[in-house]
């Protein structure tokens, strides 16, 4: 059966690296355990860690300032560890509130210092990207959230700041191209675009670190997990094989540029599709348009129960709109292969002269 | 090849588990997708959580007040989110410091109020548990951990006190059994007894939260993971759907108590033969020896290189002490079967004929 997965996230990853995972679950390497039952410090693993982050470091073309660790948790979990580490209670820090995620970002902060929101685009339900804005220049760095999973927005260019520049990259990361050295701190959970839950990327400019006057406590301290080789603690194993395998796997497609290809073929067919079928209509602003997550709403709201039924009867998972935005969300992350995108344009256009 | 996996963690899982989990990684429940590919916030992860938590509220007969959580991280988190929650900066918590980990944990707690260390065994390189100690009665709650991965030490009773109970179980959970209900709150990293690395099993008595006046930031506050269900953020799906399969294969075994018996023949056989051949040596005091992490050493240190070359031939793996320790280290958790503990003495008294 043929199955095409549009989940927004934990998302569809590629074959091959499903079908090692699998193997590697039962004979790892030859070793005849699992890569559940290796020792975290043993060369087996220390292997894998070290692969994985020269892969991201190659992939992300990253100079000798920054840094690559592989910590527990999701993006939720660095929503309070970046102003822990970086932002003091008398200071201030910069946040663009542009969706649910980087709102959330924005409450975690409060706890630790002040923020100042810097741009929204609540006024519009968050359907845009700010353009027009300006930052303290005194504040700790600014904040924000490359892709909006939920709302379908996407940056095309990194704001222009002189202070240090945070991004919450979880659904975009890898995607394409980008300077990522211009980031003083880039995170991003991996299970989009990266591999399985349960981990983070964390891509930092060590030279911002050690500056708060607080106490941090050890599992929140970039600075010691930089020291520790991500090995503080046991890492989350697993996932981190999954992430290095999926690296792998971006860098034999071509690498960030590759994907970033086609990416933008399989987010054009998509878009094309909407604009020219009056059934369907794209709530983003045009130049803002995500291409890892098109969301998208029917004309007539009434169609939209039909449609989301077609969809299933075809096997075409995770059309559903995230439920604070309703209609439909279809997410192109970098293992969605074109022959996806493909059948579900067909299948839009064929519900739709049916339809009429 | 036959394997015997002592490793002290990650460490061994029962083969079922693996070969179900293989299975999910491309094919789960014949959805035609990998459990890495599907919604967190779909029925068929929401049916694995559910069984998880229901398994282990079975499995350690848990009461109306206790909530089960499978939360992000190791042990290493909770040394921080446990004081976050319920140490108020003006109070103090009871710590009984009886190794490396439960140092560790003291070390956090001391970021976010008093501590005081109401007992310790550093006097003898934690060779032993602390049996005479006092807890003030206005301590927040009392925290130690029960069983000593490095020092192979691990407690026979539970400590008496009238304060809040917190136990550190991460590597004998569920090896035996015991009233879970007189605790406060319990966790476990789960790459011992129960599963995969990435995840952690909390159980907390709801009663003790609310009470701290700090705010908590939203991914350390226990009371949203509970109204949650664990699902505030993506969670570490595999290593919940991991933690699952071993739960029910514990069931399978007859629980708790069933797996006792197991546990204690293992031991009771290892240490046996560590009394009886000359050649090694226990190396903590008899009435408080870890049935889960066997430490001992050579009597003569010279031997204990080729003792490991041998192990390492016969395809015994984690056998070498922890390096605070030395000597060695063979750990029995709840997947060991007896078989490998046969071995294992057996290569001793070979060992030991062959080399006097």
């Amino acid at each position: 059966m043929t199955v095409h997965n549009f989940n927004a996230g934990p998302s569809i990853l590629p074959k091959e690296v499903l079908e090692q995972a699998s193997e590697a679950l039962v004979n790892f390497n030859n070793s005849g355990l699992s890569i559940l039952e290796i020792g975290h410090r043993t060369p087996l693993f220390q292997n894998i860690m070290d692969e994985a982050v020269s892969l991201a470091r190659e992939l992300m073309n990253l100079d000798s300032h920054h840094e690559v660790l592989f910590l527990h948790g999701g993006a939720t979990t660095q929503f309070m560890q970046v102003p822990y580490n970086l932002l003091d209670e008398t200071k201030t820090a910069a946040y663009i509130d542009n969706g649910v995620w980087g709102s959330k970002a924005v409450k975690e902060a409060r706890l630790f210092g002040n923020v100042e929101v810097v741009a929204s685009s609540k006024d519009k339900d968050h359907t845009y990207i700010p353009k027009d804005f300006s930052v303290p220049a005194d504040a700790a760095y600014l904040h924000y959230t490359t892709n909006n999973t939920i709302e379908g927005t996407q940056w095309n260019t990194i704001p222009e700041t002189d202070v240090p520049l945070i991004a919450d990259m979880s659904s975009d990361i890898l995607s394409r191209q980008m300077n990522f050295n211009r980031f003083a701190l880039i995170y991003a959970g991996a299970q989009k675009n990266m591999g399985a839950a349960g981990v983070n990327l964390v891509v930092v400019n060590k030279n911002i670190l050690g500056k708060v006057s607080r106490k941090i406590p050890t599992i929140m301290d970039y600075r010691i997990h930089i020291e520790n080789g991500s090995m503080l603690n046991t890492p989350p194993v697993f996932a981190i094989y999954v992430s290095m395998l999926t690296l792998r796997w971006l860098k034999k497609m071509g690498g960030v540029a590759g994907i970033e290809k086609i990416n933008n073929e399989k987010a054009s067919l998509l878009y094309e599709a909407i604009e020219r079928l009056p059934m369907f209509k794209a709530k983003v602003a045009e130049e803002d348009r995500s291409k890892m997550n098109i969301v998208f709403v029917a004309a007539n709201p009434d169609i939209e129960k039909d449609f989301l039924e077609v969809c299933k009867k075809e096997n075409m998972y995770g059309v559903k709109g995230h439920r604070l935005v309703g209609g439909f969300r279809v997410s192109l992350y970098n293992a969605l292969p074109l022959s996806s995108v493909k059948a579900f344009t067909a299948l839009m256009e064929d519900f739709s002269s049916r339809y009429n």
